[in-house]
């Protein structure tokens, strides 16, 4: 993937998107003329995927004053510990007090994501996974849900957003919508194949009107060997995609020639079910996993003071002076 | 609240943040010529509060021809059950084909926030409860956030982005950073008195530097009638807020003739937590609630066609034809 | 349902089917000269619905003197609690002990199955169900198991065994079979319906080789109004039958006239099933029941000398004594 | 043991015994000429041990046409994993359509008894079992129950039937019947002495009236030598038979000088009951088991057809073509 | 019961006892000349009968001056409810403060065994209750136990301590010891008869050699009319009292013409255990308890200074100023 | 420690603390003439501690005839197991039938406490403990509370009573009450150092008025050099003492340069609870227990007599004769 060139917006630049108080904080102490260096340390209430990281570097690297900075962190993919400091800031408070809303709510929201991309990974033991999920968030941030869910480990997206981002292909099969307007899965993927560019691969999704057995076997005998896959996505009223289907479909198309067509299988994905279907062996080629990855609970970041003006400090309740990491780079 | 002003972005309208088939199955269909009429429902997953359909409504607008359309929906915080049809569109499918991705996901987005906002003020039984999660989500959507919390019952949120859309002052109270950087909560709490414009309420946090009773004596004594709330935030590693700290606080001020001064509760609340408070006679007069809300799971929607050209379809699993449903409005 | 003849077999009456300890506890008494007028009682381990009593009493009215006993019991399908007396028998010993074992062995076996079927009527609320069950049985009892069924409130059962027994037609559909050795369900129905006399119901089954819903129009289609039913039995490869399947498969029917088709569902049913069934509102005209009732577990029964020569008498752990039972009805 | 000769009785090659659709399926093919050869595949629901198949074999070897028949099996005993194939048929399907439910039935039946036998031998490591359960089931099955229970392990059986099936002695001791009607364990006992062969070994039963530790010393001092063992069946109402009790009886008839006397206990035992006799050292001799064998769930099989005239087929849900399995033999 | 007198032990008046670090607080505020009025509150930790508070009163008696004290105190044997204040002292602190450990301890110590008893009691529903606990504590508390039981609801006990105390008759039946000793039951109970006043009830103890049932009769048969009771405390090892034996000795009892005999049972008693019997219809007279009484768990209680000459205080954690409780009495 | 010398009291010598039934089985003894020499023996209801058997071989070296007694124990503070014999006493029967309540009572309550002690001391790995449960229990018995819990491992106590029984020091530190009527922390542990003798360790509580943390920089200042420890026993209002408290006040006490002044730890404390302090790296100096060790649930003890004249003999339910034990020493 290639690496994005991130730009703060207008909107967090003014506070805009801040919680209020740290802009009444900032106000009062221009008033009271304090503005000590100070040193804030962030760190995730979990453990998982640290991602958003370049962001947030790209945010403070906009309004940190260069000659009197320094910034340590993880690198962006990296794996954090609960607690585990990921970001360290000294700056003048004033300089950056504003930022904690926006810096938290960055990591926590692609860190979720990430953390979530990263476990189904995992469980699909090198089976490739493409993340489907952007119908389940705002489309403002779907590229962002994307960004995240490639920097743990998928190798595609189905919006074209996050493939911006990345500079990955989207990647997508065909709507029910599609089948049902055409009337028919063997019309529907005979007129994808008619008009689709070649290197977008053919893959029918055949659960619409038929069993999925049988209507696999139709497409595979209408496209020959221009078909890539048959993608599963029965519904739950239909008992969903059961090892037992995928096993049985594979036979069918190899019992009738068709061994190099794959099998694509989405609908309700999480590493549990991805692998119930490893480890009973179904054959599958490749998952399409959406709201687990999408609507990942965000990994909530908290941010502390630990030192003012090189003296240890800290809230009742935390230890003063730097947390010792060897983990974290200095990155400013 | 006011009625916000929403306008779909050239992203979501350019297909940019749309699930990549729904482009090319308009592509498709443009090149066979088939644009029929066709219904399309929407349903959620699980019941709870539908929000964002203005947002969506505002999108229809956009690309429905205006002659050749027929849109019912719910309304924005109506309750909904689980598989109720919530937005039932007829139109040229071309004209909304793409947008499937857009319109599921701000929905979901929406109602998975205003759901968990209206759970917890549910449980407050009258207790204003105010969103402070802004800082667990990425800021591109902490106005949403905060929209969805207000739509959900909260009084107030602490984001300027959220206070702008709907219409309600921004919230607050003062971090703890401005405690440390000032070095003791009487000097910052005397600070903020000093320098805010006299409407915003003098709401002083208690729990950086000394015990939370100790030090809600030491404020009020030294703003006197001036001082609205304590806000006790009592980190884990002292045991959180409690019922019994919060009673003991109540009685301390009360000893010391601070009856006036509101007690403001903040710190991993959810409504089994506010429950606990308000069962066990906690006399608090507002909750702060953050995660709960920001980090709220998304309420997974989907989206069918049912009538193609007025005659009933449907792919395997699903009921062909209109489902009835006596609470839609027609908006369209 | 008739009242069938039960005939003792030659191996009932040799004892070759008993416990070899009572033959040999005869020949004890006979050498000691012991024969004394004993009351035995047998109780059952659980509650359940009585059956086997008619084989029982035939069993007796064979073997004890007719002018020295006294036989009390419930009747054929009477409920009884957990350790209640259901048979009471006083007789000269000698004449009866040998059949302890069969006694028992009888009123097990078929209580156990009857009991199994009427929690299966009682959760049908009325639907009317088929015993199904004989292919789980040895055919030596697949009469005595539809038997039991019909007793415990079955309308129809699939074996001619039971069904001579009981006086009911016997019951059944296609097998898959039938269907796969013509190829296609279609054909299978049509030469069902060209060759069997006109009283027998045509129910089609409808899973074997599409998807159920469009298998249910096609047969519809073939037969017209001579179509009694469809059988839905999806094997759990594809999901089991369920809820939605069955509303589906109505609604399509109705859809295109065939409001008249009824729904037959069967497919490892039981009482908590076929609640679930009812419970969610699924149209089913009949369910056929098969392990649940055939493979029930039996009820175990106890023999107990309570009285010798009058003369109260137990073992211990048990009360000596004529155990009162105003339900029991003199039938010997 | 000797290996039985089976016999399939009329009722069975009628087809009384069958599911009535499949002796109409066999007349519909006959009207319309169809006889295919045809496979078909017997798989189990659950692993366990395989019991049965030379009763299956003996029926098979009757209907099936000598010229055209290949029949694979697993043999009589031995172990099965859950869906293997146990028995494949390729024949005429005419010859053999009739008999899937009897094929079935006969497999359920003795697989489940056998099956739960073996457990108990398993657990009983090397403590000989005798299977007492004929009395919970109908006398026509009381043989091929104590059949299944020697295939599964056991050592004998209580029933004379069962016996003779299998070439044992059969086993037993005396009923508490015998004890009540003689008024004394030790007068009954003497008796059983007196009057019995002296091949039947003497096991005294020491429960019926007083305590089985003092009724074990009366017993051993009445019978001396000739005393093989006592029984302990203690019902439910005083405690059961506890590990205590065993120890107990032992130490105490081990004190009087009667070490040679053993000890065999019965009373609703099963393999976890089993098990904790023995992990915690009770000195038993032999076991009893009644209904966990002979109440044991039959362990259903399903009959499929893979291959029509060579083709392979399956219907939906299974997988078209003989399924491979190394450990069947051919028999036919 | 009568109201026994109790005095401060030396060793409690001495400070012996207490914890060391208030005899260094009285020495500490000697030294600083300070003994002010202080109010001290005692709570309960969990709700419970209150218990021993008579002995708390007389150590307070000996201890406060007359003419400076003000002490309130809920009754012996009053409910009591979680957290509820049970005592309240008002004096000079050096007079009191050294005996905060056993004023505690007295309470915590009567407190556990009194609520447990009345745990029992209420569970047996008019069936009268005996202590039999003492061979579980020590023997220099097992008056104090007894006592505790007797204000808990037990109508006897077992020691001549708590007898003493309460004034109530001690109570118990015979030892197995003796039987043992004596060889036989009925010698011994023949024994007991001959030697005892005639005002101590005969209760026979009968499953030392026998089974109970035997036993009961043979008892019976030797005392006749002057045996009150027999007592069956069935070991484990023989499957303890349970609701069939007592059912069955109860018939065997009647059967005999022994109805006035009554039956006590003893064993493991506890609420649970009781209520088992007693809803299953056991025609039990009378039950012993130990254990569950006499291995109670203390109930915690705390001391806390609430106001010093007549100001509120508090320490951090609880509430200044006197706590309202309406139920407490002047008692000093 | 040192070892105690043990004194039956006259209220057990004299029967007056025993079951009223053994006084009458001596009585009944003397009139028959009979005095057997008896072997009784002692068995713990579960694993745990051997204490109080010098207790209790006190009061047996009183009460049995030297020159006919034969006593064999495990010693104090052995393990033992669960049903395991720890005292068998050969000697006359009516030397010592009376005091069998006595000695289980005396076995049952050491050993309770010492066995939960031991618990303690597992889990705190070295960390050393201190006893400080005096206060939940009766003040006649907080020295053999003290004294359990120095057999079970703890290295002091609270109590004057058992630091005389065992020749310890006592331990404390100082309670509320001494800072709440001295009106400060710091003025009450100066006060403290002021009059105490030096080799009192000074342990300041620092819980009573302020946050920890703060209040163990003040009295840390206060006392310099002199201060031992600091005592953390935050209320469970404040939510007690935990891993980050602890931690933190190290830190902040180190930062001042106070690295010598401990942490003394108590509050609610058992293994669970003090194994987390240690798993999670707690830097705890030393722990005070309460409620755990002295509310410990006391062991049962049974006695039986297993030999009379040399001769085996047991009750029903018991193995007759010596049961082998070679872990006990023969001790009179």
């Amino acid at each position: 993937m290639k690496k994005p060139e991130f730009q703060p917006s207008e909107a967090v630049l003014s506070g805009e998107t801040a919680d209020i108080y740290f802009a009444r904080t900032i106000e009062i102490l221009r008033h009271e003329g304090l503005d000590p260096m100070a040193t804030m340390e962030v760190f995730s209430s979990r453990a998982g995927m640290l991602c958003g990281i370049e962001e947030a570097k790209a945010l403070l690297d906009r309004v940190l004053p260069r000659d009197r900075r320094e910034v340590w962190a993880l690198g962006e993919g990296e794996s954090m510990d609960t607690r585990e400091v990921v970001l360290r800031i000294t700056a003048p408070y004033q300089s950056y007090g504003l930022y904690e809303t926006a810096l938290c709510g960055i990591l926590s929201h692609y860190s979720g994501c990430a953390t979530a991309a990263r476990e189904c990974v995992a469980a699909a033991r090198g089976v490739p996974i493409i993340s489907f999920g952007a119908r389940h968030v705002h489309p403002s941030v779907s590229g962002i849900l994307d960004y995240s869910a490639i920097v743990g480990g998928c190798v595609g997206c189905s919006s074209a957003a996050g493939a911006n981002l990345t500079g990955v292909e989207p990647s997508g099969t065909m709507p029910h919508s599609l089948i049902i307007v055409m009337g028919d899965t063997v019309k529907a993927t005979v007129a994808f194949d008619k008009y689709m560019p070649s290197e977008v691969p053919r893959i029918s999704l055949v659960d619409t009107f038929k069993d999925e057995a049988e209507e696999s076997l139709r497409v595979a005998e209408a496209l020959g060997e221009r078909l890539n896959s048959v993608r599963l996505d029965t519904p739950g009223e239909r008992g969903g995609v059961t090892v037992d289907l995928v096993k049985e479909v594979r036979v069918r198309l190899d019992l009738a020639g068709y061994n190099k067509v794959q099998i694509f299988v989405t609908g309700g994905l999480d590493p549990e079910r991805i692998t119930y279907f490893l480890d009973n062996g179904a054959p599958v080629d490749g998952f399409g996993v959406g709201s687990y990855i999408s609507s990942a609970r965000p990994i909530d970041f908290t941010a502390d003071l630990h030192e003012l003006e090189g003296k240890p400090i800290a809230k009742r309740g935390r230890i003063p002076g730097i947390t010792p990491n060897p983990r974290l780079k200095r990155v400013m």
